[in-house]
């Protein structure tokens, strides 16, 4: 499965869900996420990512593909490097 | 043709660039959008986008899929109403 993952999350917590979401998937921008995961490594993911979160005001958006050939990628600008995931 | 679209721009363009992809994509979050948009379209608000981006520091990423089913789409905590958009 391939998968998008997006968060908007109060100031105070966004270094813990940035640390989370980087042992899972390839950083690409500010707060946005890609790669290939397990369903069971997502619902992990997803499961962390509700400890660190405020429900009421902090959001976290997942889009699955089945195939990551079904999404095509296009970058304008400055795209973080995906040598950031090992370093 | 359906496109997630996510940006990282600095914050004296933000509202700029906000207005514009209203203009032509449903917000779901601070700074991601989704939507059915055609290719003619999406490469005007692309132009559009590089006019008010700066290409050395801001990024925009847009995600191209032929048919909507292929995304699964799950969200955990706040997401924006759809209603936005006719605001």
């Amino acid at each position: 499965m391939y998968v998008i993952l997006v968060y908007d999350i109060g100031e105070k917590r966004v270094g813990k869900m940035l640390k989370l979401c980087r042992q899972y998937l390839n950083w690409i921008q500010n707060s946005v996420f890609e790669g290939a995961i397990t369903e069971v490594k997502l619902k992990e993911l997803q499961f962390k990512a509700r400890e660190i979160m405020d429900i009421e005001t902090d959001s976290l958006i997942v889009f699955k593909s089945r195939n990551e050939k079904w999404l095509e990628k296009e970058v304008v600008g400055n795209e973080k490097n995906d040598l950031d995931n090992f370093l």
